[in-house]
């Protein structure tokens, strides 16, 4: 069986995006150079329905995403709910946010189908033994502003593809969309974290997820902060994995979940300002779901670590509940 | 960015259902003047598919609706989700049953685009500044007979359309199309019951609602005392608004909830009765979602009071739990 | 308002997976004869889209069904929503695993729209006073091989469509997705349960319902086992009935759901090994939902018995929960 494209599969959806921008509360340009803009969130005001759709984009077109609802505690909140029969693919290989864009002063952070082409980061695809070769390609820039011609006419060229079949979809984290999609990562967080610590992810078959949407804040670290805590105390990755050891899986869920890292315990944002605002100083093993569970499809065994922590996802969201 | 048209983004779920009727248990007719009937529950046996689809007309097109689940004490009920980012036109301005249809013998309430052409009523239109002029209009009537030609006539004429291009779907209350599409309403009765407050509807940017569909029940008055319940004990609504004042934001969620309401903690259809069957001795404060939730946009906080009332939902609902 | 035919709704949805077989992650193939054949799980890997995608072929095209979640105590599992406003057609006339094919050493269960037009069995199609004459067949087939030749020319043949008009959908009922689509059969195990116990499936005009997906298992049995488990202790189903004795469907709901049986209260496999193998040696009143709601929609009166069974649930489905 051939691996599916992408970038073909996820022009579907944008194709649904053109016949209907008011929907989807977008504005669709094209630049000089001919490349299709799809702001998202810029001069749009693309909110849950924009950030579903980004969400189906960014797995490559191949799965599923929805506005759903979780209950916590006694609140049910907007959430989303994600699936995919490609986990290593549709989120290693597509939604991975993993294409640091920089020309001249222009920076953005690159995911979805596009990176299959440009083999952004190239180790990632070794690893998942994918490429695309598709002749359009798709690209979600997390941006707070549209990118110069030089920006758009690097992508072009390092995807191999003509400006006129680039299609560039814009999007600020912290908008509605930018935060519905953020959440719609909970399987590629799970999946990059398994991975990470060794985990084969071609040996993951079938995965499904469900993440909070976080209430939105203007302040970009507040919000940054907020839409991880949604992951970290807040989301539940599911994965049918293929492997012949049972006793590895069992012990790897319970040290791949949030709580297992040294800094989990308090608001995303918190831990970022006593960091000093350095990434680099926070616990990697931090960035995963609340909850994982895995099946191994080999020996029926189904292991499951975590929980979801309303305390800190209603201190991180501020939300306050009259009595 | 220009706003979009109600009546031309509905008419493209107009087009599903004129590709499946028999999916949607629906019968498609012409009336003598050539405008298009859509029966969804008189001679038609529109249930849960019909009702979903006719949310979804009614938020003008603009919006999410699926049935789904929600989990009242340790009941499961079929449920209606509904999500738009045109929370003032798809709402108070599509879906908001504010035409009063008075033709001769012939009365219906009328919901959905078609009022945004009617300008039905004008006041709303003014508030939320907006108007269509599309080409087509697409009305749904509450009602539980066929409207006669001089009714459609009007309906066109106020319209400015021609008879060949208004659709007419029509839906008893007591349907289980109409119970699904009215527990569909959830965020517009929240909308409404803010904005009489005194919020201007335009600050309300995105929302995103659930409510449990009613049992259907034969007659009249209790079929609709439970399609109240489910909203004003059942129901959850979620606003991003963008304001200026949170702690008006705080207060103006505490005294929004149906529990605010002097008239709160009975079933509805008990309530009316003990109104005399008048409407209009029933506190207008009562007519709101069970829940709200509002986050500021601004400021980053997020306000919810209310509760689901389980109690008056079972009761209301007429569910018996065998031990 | 003349039926509608399962098998012409249901080729809408057959369109789709022909349009995107690498999203649905199935194989299309053409066979000798120009039968279409569409393998979801024998050399593909059809996980949670082929599943849900099925479930909505094999309830004639007249439903709805996506992947949802259900909390069982403190874990999100992945499930089934489904629903639909034609229960006794697509369900008993479609969906039902009734037609047990076999042809020289080639056994299948076919289930789908095919069986409306072959009549198998023909006492159900009499029962719900229905057939199809469509001219295209669309048969889901439980199978772990492809059909041979005179096994596909039988269907056609008992269909009285060409071959080139025979669509099979091959899906082994322990893959991703055919526990997936088993998992979406819930409205169509208690359809089965209540008219066996006398009420006529006619008098059933709309269900919901929604069931845990199992995790998959290597071995048949165990899978088989955990698939029937997810249905008889995690399984909603509900039902709008048009019925003119309450106190009979009180009763009947009591006894209808699966805790109504004597062999209730192990994981399925178990049962099934204690039984020696022989399915004819389990009691046949367990084969039913966990919990059943009824809606009489003459009388307005709900009844509900059963009850998710965490515990079992847990056991059979080989869940660890890591401390």
């Amino acid at each position: 069986m051939l691996a599916p494209s992408v970038n073909k599969e996820s022009m579907k959806i944008v194709k649904e995006i053109y016949e209907s921008p008011e929907k989807y509360n977008v504005i669709l340009k094209k630049d000089r150079s001919g490349a299709h803009i799809i702001d998202a969130g810029i001069n749009a005001n693309g909110g849950f329905l924009a950030g579903e759709t980004i969400t189906k984009i960014c797995l490559g077109g191949l799965g599923g995403a929805y506005i759903s609802s979780m209950r916590v505690n006694d609140l049910e909140l907007p959430s989303i709910t994600v699936y995919t029969d490609y986990p290593a693919i549709s989120t290693l290989g597509s939604q991975l946010a993993g294409w640091r864009i920089k020309v001249g002063g222009y920076t953005a952070i690159g995911s979805g189908p596009a990176r299959a082409l440009a083999l952004k980061p190239k180790s990632i695809y070794e690893k998942i033994e994918y490429k695309d070769s598709a002749d359009k390609a798709v690209l979600v820039l997390e941006a707070s502003s549209e990118p110069p011609e030089e920006a758009i006419k690097m992508i072009s060229d390092v995807c191999h593809v003509s400006n006129e079949k680039t299609f560039l979809i814009l999007v600020p984290t912290s908008s509605v969309a930018g935060l519905t999609q953020v959440s719609g990562r909970i399987i590629e967080v799970g999946m990059y974290k398994l991975c990470e610590m060794g985990l084969n992810p071609n040996a993951v078959r079938y995965a499904w997820g469900q993440a909070p949407i976080p209430p939105i804040h203007p302040d970009a670290i507040e919000a940054m902060g907020r839409a991880n805590d949604m992951i970290l105390y807040g989301g539940v990755a599911y994965y049918i994995v293929s492997y012949d050891n049972d006793e590895y899986l069992r012990s790897l869920v319970k040290r791949a979940v949030s709580s297992a890292s040294k800094d989990y315990g308090k608001p995303f944002a918190e831990i970022f300002r006593e960091a000093g605002h350095d990434f680099y100083k926070i616990d990697p093993q931090l960035f995963a779901p609340a909850k994982i569970i895995v099946t191994n499809m080999r020996t029926g065994k189904t292991f499951t670590a975590g929980k979801i922590n309303a305390e800190i996802l209603f201190k991180s969201a501020g939300i306050t509940i009259e009595p």
